[in-house]
């Protein structure tokens, strides 16, 4: 019997069957690991199990699936779809039990037969790795190979195949590089991988390329799954979007904010929001902005009691050159804060403040923690979420001559109006 | 005309009245500010305004009320309320249109004069703090002084009025300081002070008195709004609750369970609940576990694209013992920080890992990058919020002789069972 095999497993309290999977290094002995029909992995106590029967050998991993051919022949809107890895990308590896970046883009195109019925779609592998190693320069290559695309004039729409634990950083990135699109570029990614059953990974990319091939409206946006049922994908403003569940297939949510469409059916369902969308301008194959560069020296630091005030300095002494404080409340930290902050100020450090309460608005001007903030020099940023300031932080510091005015200005629907108190 | 005088302002789109605030030093003064009778405040242009009538001259600051004399013969439950400061204790104060801790415990409970019907309270002002200024030693402070309380044996419960910044790491602090309590503990803020017409103070507070006074069940909790009307207040676990919106009343939601009961019209509706309560067992005053030290040296580090690994190193540096990583989806931080992990672990650091993701559980085996974090020494946390971990880590490194362990124990409902993969 070896790892992969499928296998039947008794026990006092009844049977299961599924693949035989690797027990990791580090687990515990008393256990071994089987993956259910359901995609899900399940432990079962050595002491527990009477017989263990093998149902069938391991099967070698799938073979490369073959994507149909382009046809531009067929009318069909054409979508460039740029992978860069995650989940979505990704086949479980029965070697290690783990999930690796595996797919192509156009495997990933093969094993969504139904997307050729929608759109006649170039696919191209940009990068291959999961998102929470990507850095700002992975942002600038990923931003500059959208505005190859966008300028070739090609594309009714560009889909970014990306891993889900770092999207919406990448969401607000290309929002501020790329501004004023004049096509939608969609980001789009799985929470489960394509080869399991519960994969959302085919209609997630379904979702995302109806929205890239026949929204009125342009900019960048994530589509994901709109609740835990297979009815309906989310598309949400890239600059206002965060994943709010480690597992769960609607696990990325607008903040402050409505989604600004359903895709349900194939069919795009706009929904009443408060951002105002740039409507699509295609066929120029013209870019505005195209602003590429981040500098990444800017720290997110989240505040808590006990937080140390050296934290602050320390970033000043690594070079850093802004800090996105995530206060508590309004917007608030300790006042233990105050000298490491004002010293940091001072010395031309820009320290911005957004809440760790990820909804709703800071107010610095209603308690005296505050307003000895503002003075201080703290930049408030609104209801801007502090995933999306740390990335236009590092946006502002490579691009603009003001980089304080800049955070206070509304580029990409990350801040909503409000009156002056 | 003085700040504080009651006026009206006629513009060219009509006429409001409200209180003169003044402006803020740093405000625009292109602007007014008027506070609505609604209690919100706001700026009118000073081009746009025709003119000004005084209406009421300002008035004194309400002299202090006088709590109703604490009477035990009328044979309701009684309650300890400790006060430590925050909205809930606040009044605005005219003078700088701030909102400043201000009303003392007593004045408190006579500004709500139905909790008189429920209870009998004994106020105390322990603290009179913003609670974004509350440090791991006032924990301790509160700790002492609740457990004073219980071992008594005189209190139905105890009521702590606290700011809401920081509420929920203080109600964590409470439940790992004092395990297995005999009666409810039940922390209580408001989102807006109570001399605001739409304070939420009053009903905050009441639904507080009464789970204190009336539950069946004993443990640490929170009582604030269930929604923004004023129809019911949810009690949440203490190791379960989060602060989500900056300025909602209905800011606090347990996370990944149900609060576990509703209070409406001052009665207890317990919720269908994951969470198994522990039953009240008062008149003893005996408190199994007392252990109100923490170790304040535990940094929570939020990973984002771009962070630096050398704030790890520095926090080894300046003398930390336990680093709580708010990683993202499952728990993962890129591979650049692997190196500055694995020196601090091996430097006898505690690094436990969380998710940025908020809402639901970590899965450390799932993808390469956990896996690897795991063979580095990683401690993974299953579902634990990242505040609640933060300051279970102070906890278990002031009172713990094995801190790892003890974190992936659960000790105050912070951990939800779950099958071993």
């Amino acid at each position: 019997m070896e790892v992969g095999d499928n296998v039947k497993v008794a026990t006092n309290d009844g049977e299961m069957s599924g693949v035989l999977m690797p027990r990791y290094e580090s687990a515990s002995e008393d256990y071994i690991v089987i993956k259910l029909k359901s995609g899900y992995n399940t432990g079962i106590q050595v002491g527990r199990i009477k017989s263990i029967t093998k149902l069938q050998k391991s099967e070698p991993a799938a073979t490369t699936a073959r994507a149909p051919e382009t046809t531009e022949d067929k009318g069909l809107p054409r979508i460039a779809l740029i992978s860069t890895g995650g989940t979505i990308a990704s086949k479980i590896d029965y070697r290690t039990g783990g999930v690796h970046a595996a797919l192509s883009a156009s495997e990933l195109y093969a094993s969504v037969p139904e997307l050729a019925n929608h759109a006649s779609i170039d696919p191209e592998v940009l990068l291959s790795e999961y998102s929470e190693n990507l850095r700002p320069d992975h942002w600038t290559m990923i931003a500059d190979k959208v505005a190859e695309k966008v300028r070739s004039g090609r594309y009714r729409g560009v889909v970014v195949s990306h891993g889900t634990d770092t999207m919406h950083y990448t969401a607000a990135a290309l929002s501020f590089a790329l501004q004023d699109l004049p096509i939608p570029v969609v980001l789009v990614g799985a929470q489960r991988s394509s080869d399991r059953p519960s994969s959302d990974a085919a209609l997630n990319l379904l979702g995302a390329t109806v929205f890239a091939a026949k929204s009125e409206y342009a900019g960048v946006f994530v589509a994901m799954h709109a609740s835990t049922s297979d009815d309906a994908i989310a598309c949400h403003i890239g600059t206002r979007v965060r994943k709010n569940h480690t597992s769960r297939r609607d696990a990325f949510e607008s903040i402050d904010v409505t989604p600004v469409a359903l895709v349900r059916n194939n069919t795009i369902e706009m929904q009443k929001s408060e951002i105002k969308l740039a409507k699509r301008s295609e066929g120029s194959g013209s870019l505005a902005t195209v602003k590429t560069k981040f500098d990444g020296k800017v720290a997110l630091l989240k505040y808590h009691p006990g937080f140390d005030p050296s934290l602050i300095e320390h970033a000043a002494k690594a070079g850093y050159r802004a800090i996105i404080l995530e206060g508590t409340g309004l917007g608030h930290v300790s006042k233990e804060c105050f000298p490491a902050l004002r010293k940091v100020v001072d010395s031309g450090m820009m320290v911005c403040m957004t809440s760790q309460c990820i909804w709703g608005r800071i107010r610095m001007t209603v308690y005296d923690t505050g307003r000895d903030l503002l003075d201080i020099g703290v930049v408030p940023l609104s209801d801007m979420i502090s995933e999306t300031a740390t990335v236009k932080a590092m946006w502002a510091l490579a691009n603009s001559k003001d980089p304080k005015k800049t955070m206070q200005e509304n580029l990409a629907n990350e801040i909503s109006s409000s009156i002056p108190i």
